[in-house]
This record gives structure tokens, sequence and C-alpha cells, in this order.
């Protein structure tokens, strides 16, 4: 709840830059959330992302929007920070010899969803947010354990354990509203909100002008949402 | 399981420089573990924590220390990250007033505790560590959310469920040995493990040498410890 009555409820959004974080920013729009978006810069290789964010929140108008430090690269174990090359779709299994689920891409950064939302649940404490929201979606969790629904449904818990809030009786949900969408449904629900889609940015290897690379993962699996939703996506566009 | 056989377990010590995380990480070592050391530099004001933290893994032994910047200060909320006074013990609640559970102390930091293992299971699912210990323990909880047991157990579920060694059935512990102990008894098992409390720092509130200012919370907890322990605090006695 939050202190003043009348204000509108609050959510943390965790902002990427990418296509399905705005979406699900644009969700949470539409229910009547003020945003406040958080931006983690966990030690990317690109800084793309972060300008996509940053349009993404002034486009969808973000109450407050912060971009946080937390160098994972401390840590290594992913190709996504740094650590090895990034495969060209379709995915290729590039982890250590010890794994034994080679369903899990290269680009899985080791607990990266738990350390997003713990980030997230700091801010929405000290804000009295109602919402976290995180835009994983089915497709995502073919790959990444920390994508899962019972992943999202035990951060849920934790929160409501983990805080004052939580004591209280108010601990923040954790909506991850395209869970169940495939991309072209979620491209769908965002063009209808008037989502400009050339602000965000999906690739995992663009080029020094920020280009995406067109072969990686990422870039995949946008394309054929944006085939599958019948739509071009006006970031290969020429900008009107 | 550790990729090569015959090698030592690994555990990932969450290192404060405080007494308890110092206590808890000898323990671990007491049960063979190879110590790799986390110390998160969440915006708290005093680098004498930092400093301790190093004396302590230097002291034990530990394989690794690293250290890792997540400025919680950007989201306030706390009086240990910079916001508002820290109180003098006995416990004063200078929490907003929107909040309606006064056993929170005002040096709360919103989803610490949350944060703090989630960079640990970062660091642990690379490492492929067995454990992750952190020294909550049974005077915590008394008043922070985050140290309460059914906490540290949703936190191991959540491990479960959050990364690819989970998938594969070998998620780390989240191991709390002080959990039930009181300080008195936390202070006389490290004493018999050899531990050098001297290293050690526990207060909010030092002066600008880093001497301990012996009334805060963390001071009288501490002086309270060693005085139900029949012995003297090394951190106050002249060095030998």
């Amino acid at each position: 709840m939050n202190p003043s009555k009348g204000e509108p409820k609050r959510a943390v959004i965790l902002l990427s830059g990418g296509l399905d974080s705005a979406t699900a920013a644009a969700l949470a729009q539409r229910e009547g959330f003020e945003l406040f978006g958080l931006t983690v810069r966990y030690g990317q290789v690109h800084a793309v992302e972060i300008a996509a964010a940053r349009a993404v929140a002034a486009a969808l108008g973000f109450s407050q929007h912060r971009e946080i430090d937390v160098d994972l690269r401390a840590f290594g174990g992913s190709s996504l920070v740094g650590e090895g090359d990034i495969p060209d779709a379709p995915r290729q299994f590039t982890n250590p010899p010890t794994q034994a689920s080679p369903s899990v891409p290269s680009t899985y950064v080791p607990a990266r969803n738990t350390v997003l939302l713990s980030l997230a649940l700091a801010w929405a404490e000290v804000l009295d947010a109602e919402r976290i929201v995180i835009g994983v979606n089915a497709l995502d969790y073919s790959g990444y354990p920390d994508c899962r629904p019972e992943f999202i449904a035990a951060f849920e818990y934790l929160a409501s354990l983990a805080t004052k809030a939580g004591i209280e009786g108010h601990a923040p949900r954790i909506w991850a509203p395209l869970q169940h969408l495939t991309k072209a449904a979620i491209i769908r629900a965002g063009i209808e909100l008037g989502l400009d889609y050339g602000l965000t940015h999906s690739c995992y290897n663009p080029d020094d002008a920020g280009r995406p690379c067109g072969r990686c993962d990422s870039c995949e699996l946008r394309a054929r949402g944006f085939a599958e939703a019948g739509l071009a996506d006006p970031l290969l566009s020429p900008r009107g």
C-alpha cells in the first residue's frame, strides 16, 4: 500500500532495454501503475542496452529510472559478461564440461535474475511498491532456470519473508505478465499499447554502432517474433 | 560437487568483517571446507569493516577473497547506509511513520541479506561450491526479518530453482551455523577455534581512527557477549 492514499500504485520495473521488459512496463502502466525503472549494469558488454533502457523509460514517462552497478564479471561464468564467445543461433552449448544439463545456454548468467530481483526488492521496500515487474517469458524458460514460473513463485515467497513489508503483510508481488506469451504475442501486445520497439535493443553481439548482428540467439528470437506477428521490426527499418 | 575429486569442498563465506561472519568462517573451515570469501560493499559508511574482512580472510587462509560493490544507497531507507542517525542502544526506532512493526530497527537495510545471498549464489554457481555460509544468529532475528530461519530456508529453496546447479541436483546449501547461538556461545566457539576477535569489527559508528563507539546496538551486543562468555574483548585491550 502507498503511504498516501489516492496516489497511484507503484511498480518497480526491471528494465533491460530489451523488447520484453519494455512490454512488461507498458502492461503495468496500462494497469494503472506508476513506473519506477531499475536498470542493473551487471557487466553486459554493450552500452547500447543501457541507452535503450533510458529511451524506453523516457518514452513511457517513468516517474524515476535508476541505474545500479553490480559487476557480475567478478565471478565469471557466462558468455554474456565477457566469458567465452557468444554463440550464433541455434544455441550452442559451450559451458564447462562439469555441467550435465546441455539445455542451459552459455549466455546464462549465474543467478542473474535472483540478483536483479533482490535489488528490485530493496528498492520496492523503500518505495512501498506493490509490484516488481520482470519480463521473463515462456521462450526464456526453455533454457534459463531462473526464468521458470516456479522460480518466480519462490522469489515471491522469499520476498514475503525477507522484508519489513512482508512482516506487515504487504510484500510486493512479483509480476511476470509475459510468462505464458510467445514472442509474437508479446510484440502484438506492445504494438497495441503504442510501444515503439525501435527504442528497444535485443542483440547479444551488436557492432560498434550498436546495430544488431542478426545472427545471435536473441536476434533470431526477435526476428521470428516479428515474422510470426506479421509485423516489421522498426529497429531494422529506416526510421520514418 | 567439485569438478575434481579429492579437492576440498568449497564454501562461499559472506564475510562482513564482523565477529559473526568470522566465526561462521572458522566453523566452515573446521568442517573441512575450502573458504572463498565474499565481501559486499553495499554503501556501509565505514571502510574499517572492509579492512577487518581482509584481515580475517588473511588470518584464516581463505583461498580467495573477493569484494564487490553494490551501492544500496541508491535506494536509501536505512541509517546504516547514510540515511538518518544511527541510534544508540537500546534500540530506537526511527523508521518512517508508515511502518507498523516497531521491532525492526532503523539499522535494517532493505533486502540486504537477499542481495548478499544472491551475489554469493552467483559465485557459488561458478565455483561449484557446496555451501554458502552466512553468520546470521538468534539475536539478529529478533529484529531483522531477513535473519530468521524461515528466510534462510526459503532462500535455500529458491537457490535450488534459480540455478543450473539446482537443475542438476547440487544446488548449494545455505549454512547459518550461528542461527541458534547466543553471542556468548558464538564467542566461545570462535575462541576455541583460535580466532582472533581483535581482527574483527562490529561498531556501527566508529570514530575516524576506526575505534568502536561503545554505545551503539552492535557495540552493546558485542560487549554483553564477551561479558557473558567471561572473556575480554581483544579489540578493546592493548595488543600483546
